[in-house]
């Protein structure tokens, strides 16, 4: 990788490396129909990016949380760069994932490539094993380089999958999967698009992935491969969020959480060269499903990572519950119970599906699948509803307030202190403050961390089910209720 | 009513008419920081007169919908400004918020006057009861000149409450709720501020209200009183909403809904002069709670709008899912039932209670209470409800979306066109523009409309579940219970 | 009708009266294994003849209720036997049936007649435009007749079904529906056996329609006729409920509700002979799916009832809470308001739809159908959630509560007394007769009306929600959200 | 304990052993007004003997899952009466309990004993600590010598409590609450009752627990200790369950499930003496608050459990749609999907709680509690929604279908045979017998332990919302917010 102009020698510890890295790329980024001088000084992208530092950060701070001593390199890793080595390394993936939730609350786009690493690293073992390849020992190297330097990897699975009735060779534009449109002795050649892809601009390599199930007519679509981000040929093309704009405001009120924030956009893939050492699966399209399960696998457990986003609403709610002065009142207490019982519920589920983890035939561990599903499916239904009893207890004002410069105003901030005065010791900016968070998370930005994202990410309500459907063993249920029904034969 | 600057003499019959007669007011408007110039232009606050606007146009565009005949004036006036003249008049107010939520897709912002003219109606008519005054009769007047003109009238009922453990009177500072501060000859003089004011600005005339039940000790609450919306002392801070700048962008697609939204502002109420003939209580403070009551009572069936608004949304998710190719999909297809069966349960119990309204003593009908609550809590939830699943059929597209200015782009546009192609009859940007509707009513400006005052507007939840509890006959049902059980004596 | 052995001459007009009219009938009924000498006197039979004799005490104590002046006798007569002239008496139905589930907490068995009358009415009338048939005109006699005489009239509609996936016509045994065997000069001759059917041994006449949509195939099956119910050739097989025989042992307690229950049945009709002037439809079978979905319309709104028998177990639920001294704490107080808010979104659903009633080209009035689907809908969950609460309330004893034997006993007795007692007013014996009526309603007897019968009568829940889709008027909301999203040509 | 008459020498090994240990006891047991003479052979009690004897069954069959070595005795004992010796020992509960739900189809009654034990192990240790006392060896002897009998340890717990707004030992009648009448030299002597006593005339001992906080003035309450079931001064009323008589009628299919169900009995204990060696609190009244914690700590999770019941039902409900023919229906695949969505939530959370396990002072482990509450609460409400959704795949049949006696007639049998036909594979019997398993279990007699127990047992659902309330930190999610809102000094 000394092609990389970022690569600028040492490893990197702390959240200041992380952003010198990603500074001078060159990155071509597309946001608000205008192209991006540096992605890292842009206020709209900037909180995407210190979401990521968090994990650096954490990692300084809480060793044993959030990084993990690698076989590979022997050396101490990040934990989302790390191969899980026991069922211990799964449940620690999602303890710190709710402490990262709490820490940043919204997204911090840094699991689809643990996730990522996870799966290849056990699907490329298989395909070895299938075929005789030498994909496995290619991609421990890689991640032997990507474990030392500390970079930040993204996956890159969500093809932009145009008519959803026809498989990728079928469709009348061939690109609408990512394809390798070339092979050549140096390496492979591919095309197409990513979509919805969260966090990608703030990391240092994109793992490119297949997105379904594919057949022997697909076999150019079967590709897994490490692109640099600052690769030739790549553009990004940012998407809007509820609010964003706000980020580009004076002050930091009503941003709601002026820090952090997640990060979606479509890579455009327009013919970027990938060397052999980079191409962990090419054309073993039988492997394509695999791959997406068990990514989604591990994915849909990842989510425990709503439960620490929920643990900030959580918080916010009873804060502004006291704030108003009703704290106290049953149905007010009542109501943090329940939020907290379907955070919870995220959580254990999660959890379960971590401890009950597995080990694979390439030897690191993968979690349960049922269970992950399970977890993942309450994902797309309770964040919602934490959400809505939050702006149940945050009362009216939260979508009512005035902008942060009329509260700054000489002539109507005292008027505002005078008839938004709740509790006399509690400054009527907290109060406005808690309640442009609370607006964040369920109508702003980070809702579309803490809502959307959580409906359609790692599979939308409907792939759960399938899934749910596909691994309850119906026949010992069936066996068992025709035994005690008296069935004979049984 | 020669005073008012605004009244230009003829009726106001059209939206045209309206529009006009709402310029030149010279309201202190304030909005992100800047006295407003003229509010009828402002692209953040259009928005929500063009949804008043629609009341004048559908008015003329199907009178048995969205008019009467006044039995005060014997001319047919807009049903905004009808008195209830029997159980019909109710029920068809419920049909046109229902057209109205369709047609805007947001809050219209009438209901309120609508549901406060109707509310101080008999309450006036109870007080001279018991009283001796003559409220009715000048109220009478007061609406008589009201429906000629064609006002737009708004209702003003939520004060800001300061430390809610605490009577208006017992407030450390006594301006938190809005009070007579002077008796004169001519009238009075009030002072303090209301919250969360639906639609003023783009009214004609204020009805103030008290916002709570309110004892001997603060007769000087006890206050009913029109003032005109630029009467002096008046000072309009407008709330910001979600995405609330995008209206002031070019382009008319990332706003997803450019024609219509809703309004909030707090109103300061600076020491404002009221003659005598605009006053309507003055003092009576045991009328405090049945006006609440009736307005409750009246506002909370009136949220049958947003099954109009819901019509919306319903109708969004099922184009997107057209657009998507998965409509033929069982789980789609059940997913928009589930989205009716919500939004007709709205419809349902709010039209129940319409349908079961009763004489007042004042000789206009005023709906059941009990299926009234019941419908403003199914409000308080639903609409949530719907929202996600919207969100579900949208896809994850919906919160990833590039803006319009790269869709615009001569080099972004054809790559956004080839990547983001669905079913090959639908052009990219109705896809576009459906998802960026969809974003708009669930995490932009009409979500706070369809949303959150659906969650607080009338009432927040323990609201309607108080009322519940007081309007069950507990003891019938007991005394059912026991004769059943065999218990003697029943 | 000079036939029928039961016809004793007078009208029956009093409760003494009716069960008078149904002894020395010779049924054949079977239950338990037996045949049933005289089910009037049968102890599992009585308490559902006591159901449908309160619909006359019903009639004679609140005449505006449960009765009506008919146009087609002119007398007054039973409400369950009157035609609607009337949106009116659409909605004095569903009034009437909420009290007659308030007084007998159970299924009372007389709606299906009543809709089947009616629905009956207005097909036999399209029938006759279409055809120049003289059913409507026949139907009215027998209507007269049943009218004078005070009858009461069973309806059966569900067959047996055999293979769900094939036409009656294509069964493997062509009698898995009820048909036309035989066609007489003065009469036909039926074959086949309705399922589940909700009072019959208990009713005077039957009318038997048919089940599902058929085809020209199916013209044998396209059969509408009343039966008396000791017709020759009729069998009654008793189904079995859960608790039944506590009604053989002795006491009055464990039962739970001694008075009251519902009753299904097998009838097995056996070549039945029917004489013209009792055949309302012969072959016309596309004027069968017309019949069902106008029977289901008027029955799925017909399940207001469920929110009568929803008061006697929120009764319960309160008295419960009373008696273990507990009715005061926040969350039993919160927990009957949602019994209650539950049971009034059952109430007002199903009033919406009668008070939205047209009429029909036969001149009686229909309900609406949408509401109405949304009302059973709800009525297939929200009784289980009740009844969930409930079983809250009362606490683990509802379950452990040893018998009436023990209760009675003169050692155990006072043992109990001593270890059972909780507020000291209240004796041991009415804390047991409550905890009895909520096992009753929730797992004994009276479940299966109040919990099963309203999740599978008058449809299950996915044939409320496949109306609801047809319904709902797509095209409208789609039309909608595109004018708002501003996509050319709405 | 050669004292106890029942001690006939060899260990339990087998469910034959266990049969035969238990009878000749001469136990007073009362059932509906009979003194039952011996409890082994009589119908209503047998199935709950034999659902503990499945305990013994599997022991044998999967030792593994079963059974365990404990560092006490050192020897294989049943899984039962094992102290957790670590986490795995906690999480193999969870397992044993799923399997043995899914092989009884109702609760199996042993968890009470085994979660009693290891709240006594800790807690004993916890008061030697504090009171210099001998507690914890003693109650290791107890346990070695019952783990080396292999004996059935009930747990009691529930006094009947009176009037509960008072303490124990302010009740008007001091028996309220099982208390401690005389100290003696040889031991102590206990009066009061235990109610909803889940499986003890199935037990070989019983362990005396308090139910609640208890302060000095109650020290008399503050008693645990161990007690054989045939001890001198014990009454059993045994209560009666939805269905029980089903059991005394001849044939097997109407019962629903013919081998097992639970037992529910009240425990009358009447001056009971007790020898020092088995008192394991005597007045040590600030650790009853800690028992009862750790107590309900672990049974809450171990209501895990009922995800292997919820495992036969829904065996059923997908049984009972293959029968019906209407198995490959979307909606009814959807609705198994929910079923095992709610039933794995069960299991997930229950799991977390228990991989989760600490250590405890004394040296065994005991699980989350946050966790275990959060199991436990979902336990209160899916049961009734899975019971639900299994009537629904049901049909009507499931409440309507004749008894047994009519299936076998020789006469109506072929009619039955006929009418109830629905797929040709399919003996009509079987159909029936799965309807009737599916009764059994939502509204028969395991409808007790599926769903009544579900919801009171370790605590009724408000008792889990006080201990999440108090589990939650709220501080942390308080800073948190604070910490994001940009809220100074956090």
């Amino acid at each position: 990788m000394t092609a990389s102009g970022w690569t600028k020698g040492d490893p990197i510890r702390t959240s200041e490396d992380y952003l010198e890295s990603l500074r001078g790329r060159n990155l071509e980024v597309w946001l608000l129909g205008e192209r991006v001088e540096e992605p890292v000084d842009h206020p709209i992208i900037r909180p995407s990016i210190n979401a990521i530092a968090e994990t650096f950060d954490l990692a300084n701070r809480n060793p044993d949380l959030a990084t993990a001593k690698s076989a590979i390199t022997g050396e101490r890793v990040n934990r989302f760069l790390h191969i899980t080595e026991g069922v211990d390394d799964v449940v620690a993936q999602n303890r710190m994932q709710r402490e990262l939730g709490r820490l940043t609350g919204t997204c911090f786009q840094r699991c689809v490539g643990m996730d990522a690493i996870n799966s290849v690293y056990s699907v490329t073992h298989d395909i070895d094993a299938a075929h005789g390849t030498r994909y496995h020992a290619r991609f421990r190297e890689f991640l032997a380089m990507a474990q030392h330097h500390g970079y930040v990897l993204g996956g890159a699975m969500t093809d932009v999958k145009g008519d959803r009735s026809k498989a990728p060779s079928d469709q009348a534009d061939p690109d609408l999967y990512v394809r390798i449109v070339e092979r050549r002795d140096d390496g492979i050649v591919i095309r197409g698009a990513k979509a919805h892809q969260t966090g990608c601009i703030n990391s240092h390599w994109i793992l490119v992935m297949p997105t379904l199930r594919l057949t022997e007519a697909d076999r150019d679509y079967a590709v897994v491969c490490a692109v640099p981000v600052e690769a030739k040929g790549l553009t990004y093309i940012y998407g809007r969020q509820a609010c964003d704009t706000r980020a580009m405001e004076p002050g930091d009120i009503d941003v709601g959480n002026a820090r952090y924030s997640g990060q979606e956009a479509m890579i455009v893939i327009d013919d970027v060269f990938v060397p052999w050492e980079h191409v962990f699966m090419d054309g073993e399209h039988e492997f394509a499903a695999p791959l997406v399960e068990r990514f989604t696998n591990y994915h849909r457990r990842s989510y425990v990572c709503k439960s620490g986003v929920g643990d900030v609403l959580i918080g916010a709610a009873a804060l502004i519950a006291e704030y108003n002065g009703v704290d106290r009142a049953s149905h007010i207490r009542d109501k943090l119970v329940e939020m907290n019982h379907l955070n919870e519920t995220i959580y254990g589920t999660g959890m379960a599906a971590s401890h009950e983890a597995h080990r694979t035939a390439a030897g690191n561990y993968e979690n349960d699948a049922m269970l992950a599903n399970v977890c993942k499916h309450h994902v797309t239904k309770y964040p919602y509803e934490i959400g809505r009893i939050a702006q149940d207890l945050a009362g009216g004002l939260v979508t009512t307030l005035p902008s942060e410069a009329e509260l700054k105003d000489s002539k109507l901030g005292p008027l505002l202190d005078k008839y938004l005065a709740g509790r006399a010791d509690i400054p009527t900016e907290h109060r406005v403050r808690i309640l442009r968070l609370i607006e964040n998370m369920t109508m702003g930005r980070n809702a579309v961390g803490y809502l959307t994202e959580s409906l359609h990410g790692a599979g939308s309500p409907q792939a759960q089910r399938i899934q749910i459907a596909r691994l309850a063993d119906m026949d010992e249920k069936k066996a068992a209720a025709m035994r005690l029904a008296g069935i004979e034969g049984k």
